[in-house]
């Protein structure tokens, strides 16, 4: 037993993504536990009492919810930083964040789980639900862009949490057989092409593919 | 018009009381305009696109999200900190106010709107959300009582984002006519009692007393 921390949490999900990636821009190595919440034991319930995946876990210390794990490592790790110097560019990385983790996963969690999750738990597809993530969509597209303007990242200079939050859920997007029209959103849709090339991206991507049943 | 900042949102509101205690307790002078989320403006929606309350405005900079706003202020007036030094503190501090912001408003929110909001504006209350919301209520104190340990507060030496999300909350539920029993959680009792009490949060309870119909 090395003295890795631990990550608790199945690749697929967006919010572990969210610190895989985090932790690979930063370069600290870990242990993974493919964690599936739904079938996870009490010992997991004791470090995450809302059930919900990532953990991370360093010995005694635990730690859930994707968000305070990254606010984390930023402090163990500030190197290279992930959150904007600037006061105000700060604070809209981590509104665009809690964006992608209420509003995009509501949107794309949707799709995701009745085309993906539902062929892997054999459950039959609710079409409602996609159709209903689907239209709610190019509102958030229009959204991104419009805030995204003609900067290479969505909040301030360098890479952020925001554009880990926003194309973490982006990927689900893709999984379920969706992209993002760049006629439409050329812009966004280049943004999400560019952070999802990134090696830290990349890399967890092409594993889950080995996972994922095709759509 | 003065350039003091301008907080958009109602203050019963368990996310607005966030920024107003923590305004209070940084000594940082404000405006408030009540928006009320359901009938908000264009202007609003263009400010807050989940037509979520609060928004922070200083000039041209909006920022919505009452945990993004917390963060933003600790960066322009860093005294007193809201969040702790030691990082694995600031983390669960982090964790902590999510789960207050996920967990305990979905069930307080339920018994808040059907025993309170329902009143405002005369709908009936949905007596099934109610019963819903307070069966889920022990194993949410039986958590907290344990994390808090036979600490002063929730994270770390001093009180923080922590202590003002868990306590905004429970202000929500003291309106709608229920407390927690100092018998069955008398740490956690004694902890929300003792918050209650700090000028930052006693100022916005009183005021909202006014505002508010009897229970």
């Amino acid at each position: 037993m090395s003295d890795k921390p631990i990550l608790h949490g199945v690749s697929p999900s967006p919010f572990v993504r969210k610190v895989r990636v985090a932790l690979a821009e930063k370069g600290i190595a870990y242990h993974q536990v493919p964690v599936m919440p739904f079938a996870a034991s009490e010992e997991f319930l004791a470090m995450s009492p809302l059930r919900k995946i990532p953990v991370y876990q360093e010995g005694d210390f635990t730690l859930p919810d994707s968000s305070a794990i990254l606010a984390y490592l930023e402090r163990v790790q500030p190197k290279p930083p992930l959150y904007p110097a600037d006061a105000r560019q700060f604070a809209r990385a981590l509104w665009y964040e809690e964006y992608a983790d209420t509003k995009l996963v509501e949107l794309i969690g949707a799709i995701f789980f009745n085309r993906v999750v539902a062929k892997i738990i054999g459950q039959a597809p609710d079409e409602a639900a996609i159709a209903k993530g689907l239209a709610g969509l190019p509102a958030a597209f229009d959204y991104l862009e419009r805030e995204l303007g003609d900067r290479e990242m969505l909040a301030g200079p360098h890479f952020s949490v925001a554009d880990i939050a926003v194309s973490s859920m982006l990927v689900n997007l893709a999984h379920a057989g969706e992209t993002v029209d760049p006629n439409r959103w050329p812009g966004f849709a280049a943004y999400i092409a560019r952070n999802h090339a990134r090696p830290s991206f990349k890399q967890t991507i092409e594993e889950e593919k080995t996972q994922l049943p095709a759509v």
